[in-house]
């Protein structure tokens, strides 16, 4: 099976990630993958995506799978294929094969677990269905994952704990789906002086992706309108002026993620207004990446963007006033609304089913600044860690047009200057890093972000 | 908006559609569109695919949206976003403009529903979110849609006799779906001489399709496996000696289908096995099309491909007897487990959802024989249907190693000389072909399908 074949090391890692759980808690914790939904009928599902908690202590994306760890033991609970089955979707391994490759303990059919649920923790999956059996199984209601409960919230606490850093085989992994985004990303911009739509390059893009066998870690964003800030659609023309925003990132086999956001003029030449914008944003980006290091907190990187930002947007002509003074009314905020980055893993937005237990440290809880309420990561950084750092400008007309927003930055707007960078609708720069000993280490540095390599890259197509 | 830029007609097209429904039932029916998935955590959703059955009467792909129809007359109920969600996803189009586009003759927000839902009928949705506001608003219990009950199964079977033949609009959505996966899979042939592994293959294909703003109407298969007849691993490296089978199909942006199915040689020229099998499933596929017209009996069609099969493997020798026999006792089920296509329209098994109410005229049901019972489509065809016609050959090692069928077949297959066929796992050549007034017009011709023509392709690999 295709599944085994790969990293014969799993069962090692898998065994000291249950041992370093074992240390923290000692209630025995089930977790489920879960299973495909279905998209217009039954047949026809979305591609399966094992729940991410399942992932880290499995390993392999098992799907109607479970697993009981205590002790450092783990028990796998999930039922062979069915004879019948092997007609349509040929042999697959057997539970006790699978077993025997991530080092299982002990092996059993699914409908031996409900004799080893008793007074077992767990993190509530997504799909209902698998919920439904959760509750059923732990005779309990099980709040959901980004509300847990009792022992539920003992077990998420820890788990938080392991997954906030990573080990050796996830490093690999999340090298891996590194490694395959670059890839796509410089195939889009390969694409683009060719391309008539966003859709074309999203198409070279994500057809980089599933040549290499894994998947997209999130819906991806190509357009024309960076300025919207999720937008996933793909049905604008591109026109020579604009600036296209490509927020892209692979996905390992099993799970692994990355997320990646370059900025590049569809016609392979910035304009003067472009440029100076897309040089400061990647100047916050460089800083912010400079700053990190175990021990700092990661809202004084966010607010170093927003500083550089801010204090960037003065010497353009677009704030006036003091950058600090403009931080602190989260003036920045105008045309820099989220967060500075957030957590990545085996999710994009790392352990965000758990709602800000992972993202902020205990005690912290989300600001209600204007400039703050989106950071989705409040925590000193320590080594082992990955974050993105994604720096960004924007025209959103439902921030620039908002009639409160609009009057309380009245005077520190130069609306005048503002209007001469009409071209320059959404720039974005993001990159993955590692928190080192010593510093960062970009997982994705082999991306090319500096204006000039992107212009080179743009104005190169492959054949 | 995107959405409201095309397709003019629609609301004409809408119109008639319901006018038609109101001549056959005169329930109100409600229809939900649903909602999209969480994949590993509520913020990172599947892609958002709309019911088919909403999607029919209310052309757009409109996310937790409800139309209520009743004598002609179309209501839609859906909220306008709020003002928050500008910020990330842009300005959409509002409930009235999307009223308008659509020619409803009312439009309210969501929580003017209850107020409207007496004596209605309905479909049940997939998401269980959705399905539990349709059974608290309707205030029932709703029958899983492969079950409906009462009001429900009579709607249900009036929206079959609708959808089961297709208008202007349909037809033309259907040609851009064909039209687009013709193209998708002569990129996969085209970039099989220069790929590695299944996945090469498939994003080179899938890519086609995303850069033509469509998605997969289904999860493609893209294997060197064909024998696994729904194996969605694209892991595999590739052979010069293995043929690829590729089942990838392109979807419309308001949910219209296709389905196509070819078979190559990865090193650009079959082998003389390879070549009499393709030839004979090129044969049966011929004479199916070749055979439809409006009166058939669609499992007349099936039985054509059996007995063409039949015939063609006793003159390579591989089975013995009298081909009307060999269908009689199953034994081209050996190598032709499935059946020879389905409907095809909003989904790719049409109206699926409804378990076998679409696909079975009334008062016919599955039968339990090997050579029959996977046949999806059991119907005299109309003028207006579309189907699939998709013969095959396959070596299921399931069917082939399974002691009770071995025994049953051993006298009538050459074992040894079907060992000759070994570098054949898999063929299955599959066509979009729309019902006449006279005869077929196959969808999907532009995509060659003989042996020396598919040949050329892949050895004309693309820059």
């Amino acid at each position: 099976m295709q599944l085994l074949e790969k990293n014969s090391t799993l069962s090692q890692t898998l065994k000291q990630r249950r041992e370093k759980l074992a240390q923290l808690i000692e209630t025995p914790a089930i977790f489920w993958s879960g299973i495909a939904p279905s998209r217009n009928f039954p047949a026809n599902r979305y591609s399966f995506r094992a729940n991410s908690h399942f992932l880290y202590f499995a390993g392999l994306p098992l799907e109607n799978a479970a697993i009981r760890l205590e002790k450092g033991k783990l028990d796998l609970f999930m039922d062979d294929s069915s004879p019948d089955s092997a007609l349509w979707h040929g042999e697959l391994p057997k539970r006790d094969e699978i077993a025997a490759f991530m080092g299982a303990d002990r092996a059993y059919p699914l409908s031996e677990l409900p004799a080893y649920t008793a007074h077992a923790a767990t993190i509530a999956v997504g799909d209902s269905k698998t919920y439904q059996q959760q509750c059923q199984l732990l005779n309990r209601i099980i709040s959901p994952a980004n509300a847990p409960q009792g022992i539920d919230l003992d077990l998420a606490k820890a788990v938080i704990t392991l997954r906030l850093t990573h080990d050796r085989t996830a490093l690999s992994e999340l090298r891996q789906a590194a490694s395959v985004s670059v890839k796509a990303h410089i195939a889009g911009m390969q694409a683009t002086l060719k391309a008539k739509t966003e859709a074309e390059i999203r198409g070279a893009m994500e057809g980089v992706i599933l040549s290499h066998n894994m998947q997209c870690a999130y819906n991806s964003i190509v357009t024309v309108h960076g300025e919207v800030l999720h937008n996933e659609h793909y049905g604008h023309d591109l026109h020579p002026n604009d600036l296209l925003l490509a927020d892209v990132g692979a996905e390992t086999e099993n799970g692994w993620a990355s997320d990646i956001t370059r900025t590049w003029p569809v016609k392979g030449k910035f304009s003067s207004t472009q440029r100076d914008i897309y040089d400061l944003v990647l100047a916050a980006h460089d800083a912010c990446i400079e700053k990190i290091r175990p021990g700092v907190e990661y809202q004084e990187i966010h607010l170093l963007a927003c500083f550089i930002i801010a204090q960037g947007l003065i010497e353009l002509g677009i704030l006036k006033g003091d950058p600090t003074n403009l931080v602190e009314m989260d003036a920045h905020a105008l045309f820099f609304p989220h967060g500075i980055g957030h957590l990545l893993g085996l999710d994009v937005h790392d352990m965000e089913d758990l709602g800000d237990l992972a993202g902020y440290e205990r005690g912290r809880t989300r600001s209600d600044r204007f400039g703050l309420g989106y950071l989705r990561l409040n925590r000193p950084l320590h080594s082992g860690m990955l974050v993105t750092i994604e720096p960004g400008f924007y025209q959103v007309p439902a921030i620039l047009n908002h009639r409160e927003l609009r009057a309380k930055y009245e005077k520190v707007v130069n609306w005048s200057r503002l209007s001469e960078f009409a071209d320059v609708r959404g720039i974005r720069i993001e990159d993955d890093v590692f928190v080192t000993e010593f510093g960062a280490e970009v997982l994705t540095a082999s991306l090319p972000n500096k204006a000039q390599d992107i212009e080179n890259l743009v104005s190169q197509p492959r054949d």
